[in-house]
């Protein structure tokens, strides 16, 4: 009857449980919570709009240029990366929590499909966008997002540089005007740099080389100057952090000087550009490669580990973002996760390659005073016009422009200071983060990533099986007394160490010792380590070394007591006034 | 001129280093410790080799047995089982520091193996032993034997639990005396035998329990009797140590009366056994299968991930053996891996299948009173009188007595009370056993124990990432004082769970509110935790809320402080009893 009675009850209890956890889902405020434009809209004014118009708009300024960059770098025809910026602006718009973030195109999302587009066609980098927002989607309603916490500092930094490498070694052939392919791999482009440097272009290397001293020129130009200084200094600002568009502009009016002076394109162009909006259509499912048809299941299978790594960067790279712009507020990663896989799932069907937050474009609308997500659309907007009306214009863009373009954006992508850091403070993490780079480099970013990632975690696993154990003797009046004392955590990988070491000290000690394992520290361990600790009871005693456990938590005591209950007797608990005393009588009944 | 010297000076060093690990390994105390022979054998006596000879043939006697069934097991022909019982003695002899040791085939050896015998031939047997024991040599020399130490106990003891299922379910067909073939794979051995249930002999069944029902009752038989004691004890300690052979004997005589008596062979008997000793040679690094020639890269190829397995598994039951008979004394890990590597290369030049440490043997020969290794010329010769006299004798072995003898070998593998242990301590270990076993009998043995391993590991990994982190609030004269104490160790997948509770402490804090991130119990943490507390401290600030570190080592506050020096005026040490002035200072300036 009783236990009727219980399962009724746990029947109540979970029923009540699953009707909470759907009245969650369901009610208002967490509706709001996962559409937040349904909080901020109402509050909306004309005040705010102003600032989210000029922040649009300078966002778009960079955004366009980007864009454009960006789909180059993936190997893509251009308007991609303008369809990219689009659609993240105005999906994020809807479900985005954090205002500055801008999701669009990125460098290291671009380098990463590049090798599936020069490999088979553009329609994989639209498939690797529509998978990868099914998987960051899930991510965040599974709320998996903790899963890059165990990428560290070190692999992060080296994985950044070695993208920067790879995707600057890949511009060069265009920064130089040289012929042939450029390269999926560091070592791939600057070997083709290498070959193809006999058809060395004057012009293309003239105009690549002043597009970056301009750049560098221009970022120096707003250092010190804010959005709110006074017009000279204002203006100073607004050219420096448009200055992707600048250089763009410069380029294109040189091209289509030299155009028209010369009569024939010396410099190499951009080219024609599709123009218009993309058409909303299903991502492919098919592609055709040569003369084979991919069907679904051989894109994802050429995808292969890309389809769950591109996800996790691009969660890495939002999350990084968000941690630098929340201004100390906790993120709601989930939150983000669920507006990022959004973004490339409706991405997707409007031709969008792989996207996620962009540090360069974020940073730009947090420093034009962005207000609200709102500040997408006028981005969205921007690139809108830009592919309705000057697609032609676009046409004149130099390679070289935008390889110089490129270039420097990626030098500020590399964080020089931290090998010197690591240098001081962890040699460890210095080979690390250089082995990160090598295998990004050598076998491609996502195998450095995931060999950064499992070194990590395998120095983490030896390091947990050497915990300190702390072994000191003091001497008393018959026998020694050697006191072993154990960490906050042990676990089954310790446990051999552990019972080496007390064997250590029973072979050191002289018959008659006692020694003290002292649990005052630990706070868990597992059964591995409790059973070794039981078994060693026996192999000290043959020695005539007597052994007793100090202060061990009631729980672990519990535990070891399961394991072999002939030793209860062996667990006691002192504190620090009363320890000489039982080490005094300890020592009396070994004799 | 400096550098010069310097270069001179080191290279100085490093050739006094080489000749000094040159000296360490050719030195006469090397030597012996590598051959320990040489330290026992001229202290060897008559006393020493009674004792010897006792235990030798009293193993012997359960080798003989023991190693037909294994060799059963793995589906090889009887002999090789023979075969490797006979050279692990002789090379353990040498090599060997452990005296209870004893190295021969193994039931777990066998099931690992028996695949490729059934797949493929017997030769890769040989071959696996072969590339084993170079594989264990090289880890000995390594000192990678640390490497089993992460295979936790619940692993172990799932993985020890399904090899013991699988091989008493492959026996189930010969215990019942079925026809139609068994099965590598757990499920499959059941469905073989529900399938074939219909060829039930009833002369096999009844000699198969009975040996079953023998060996139990020989078994309890022995309970409280030893070596020492009165001679009808003594009797009945050694014919229970005997059982092994005893069952087999039965079976043997049951079977030749049968067989005069009816003049058929109505019970399934082992048959033919190869005679005389193995013939020397080169281990078949090519063999032949079906119509098909497989070169050594095919075999290789074919063995996969079990070349490194079966080496780990080897290496892992052989130091639970030593661990278990070392008597309290450190453990020689590298010279026992040494020894067995070479037990098994040398043995696959004779044809033996992979061996390791024996538990069964082991525990008999120390039970026996064997004094050194030179026990197992005895086993050796007893085995080679076998080869030579008893396969006629051999050929009646009832496959049904050996099945009886292998089922009961394996009821004793099983460790039934880990469940009820792990049920009281800990259901997360409960789960891995469980998992474990389950991975081991679906998809076979060594992906059980691999997938135990990650499993493992991961757990490891994610308590890593979220150690325990203190929180506690003061009440102080102006705002409160939150004291959050750090763990021993903070690794870089901690970094974000530290930053998230500190900036939620200080989101609960009121305005002029004091953190004070106690650091006295910390002694360990890495770049991505040190740059998260760097950065957290602008964050916090942001809120109008002080932090402050207190008692960080000196080795921990230079790490912060290389990665962002402005804020070394943030590092405070105090002990308990000036801690309060120093929140009464700091809470003052906050004001």
């Amino acid at each position: 009857m009783t236990v009727v009675r219980n399962t009724e009850k746990r029947d109540g209890v979970v029923r009540q449980r699953v009707k909470k956890c759907f009245k969650n889902v369901c009610s208002a405020k967490s509706v709001k919570a996962r559409v937040p434009i349904i909080q901020w809209l109402p509050k909306y004014n004309i005040t705010l709009l102003i600032q989210d118009i000029i922040a649009g708009i300078t966002v778009g300024l960079t955004a366009i240029p980007q864009g454009i960059a960006y789909a180059v770098v993936a190997g893509l025809p251009p308007e991609y990366g303008l369809y990219a910026g689009l659609m993240g602006g105005f999906v994020y718009l809807f479900f985005g929590s954090c205002k500055d973030i801008t999701v669009g195109p990125t460098a290291i999302m671009a380098a990463m499909t590049a090798k599936y587009v020069s490999g088979y066609s553009a329609d994989y980098a639209v498939l690797a966008a529509f998978l990868s927002g099914w998987v960051i989607l899930a991510m965040g309603v599974m709320n998996l997002g903790f899963l890059v916490e165990f990428i560290s500092m070190p692999v992060i930094s080296g994985f950044t540089t070695a993208a920067a490498l790879q995707i600057a070694s890949a511009q060069l052939i265009s920064l130089f005007g040289l012929n042939g392919p450029s390269g999926n791999y560091f070592a791939e482009s600057v070997l083709n740099f290498l070959k193809n440097i006999y058809s060395f272009n004057i012009r293309d290397s003239v105009l690549g080389i002043v597009t970056i001293i301009i750049l560098l020129g221009l970022k120096r130009l707003g250092d010190g100057c804010c959005r709110n200084d006074k017009l000279s200094k204002q203006i100073r600002w607004f050219v420096s952090l448009g200055r992707n568009a600048v250089v763009v502009i410069i380029g294109i009016i040189v091209a289509y000087i030299i155009k028209t002076v010369t009569g024939n394109e010396s410099l190499k162009l951009i080219g024609e550009i599709g123009s218009g909006l993309p058409k909303i259509q299903l991502p492919p499912f098919r592609t055709v490669v040569g003369n084979e048809t991919h069907n679904f299941s051989d894109m994802v299978q050429n995808l292969g580990p890309q389809s769950i790594i591109l996800p996790l960067v691009a969660i890495l790279e939002l999350v990084a973002i968000a941690k630098a712009f929340a201004g100390g507020a906790p993120i709601n990663a989930t939150q983000e996760m669920i507006a990022l896989g959004l973004c490339n799932i409706i991405g997707s069907f409007a031709l969008s390659m792989p996207t996620t937050g962009s540090f360069t474009r974020t940073a730009l609308n947090n420093a034009s005073g962005v207000q609200t997500p709102a500040g997408g659309i006028f981005t969205a907007l921007l690139i809108i016009s830009a592919l309705s009306l000057l697609t032609s214009t676009f046409y004149y863009i130099p390679k070289a422009s935008l390889a110089g373009l490129i270039i420097t954006a990626m030098f500020s992508m590399i964080d020089y200071k931290i090998l010197g850091r690591l240098w001081k403070t962890s040699k460890k993490e210095l080979i690390l983060l250089i082995t990160t780079i090598c295998i990004c480099l050598s076998l491609g970013l996502e195998y450095g990533i995931v060999a950064g990632v499992v070194i990590d975690a395998l120095l983490l696993l030896f390091s947990s099986a050497r915990p300190p154990i702390i072994v000191s003797t003091l001497s008393a009046t018959k026998g020694n007394v050697i006191v072993i004392t154990l960490p906050e955590c042990l676990n089954y990988c310790a446990a051999d160490h552990l019972r080496r070491e007390i064997l250590k000290a029973s072979v050191d000690a002289e018959s008659d010792s006692l020694i003290i394992v002292d649990g005052m520290n630990l706070q868990h361990m597992d059964t591995s380590v409790a059973s070794n600790l039981m078994s060693v009871i026996k192999d000290v005693e043959i020695k005539c070394v007597q052994i007793l456990f100090l202060n061990f938590d009631v729980s672990l005591k519990e535990m070891c007591t399961i394991i072999n209950s002939n030793h209860s007797n062996k667990f006691l608990s002192a504190d620090k006034s009363n320890i000489e005393d039982i080490i005094a009588v300890s020592v009396q009944n070994t004799v």
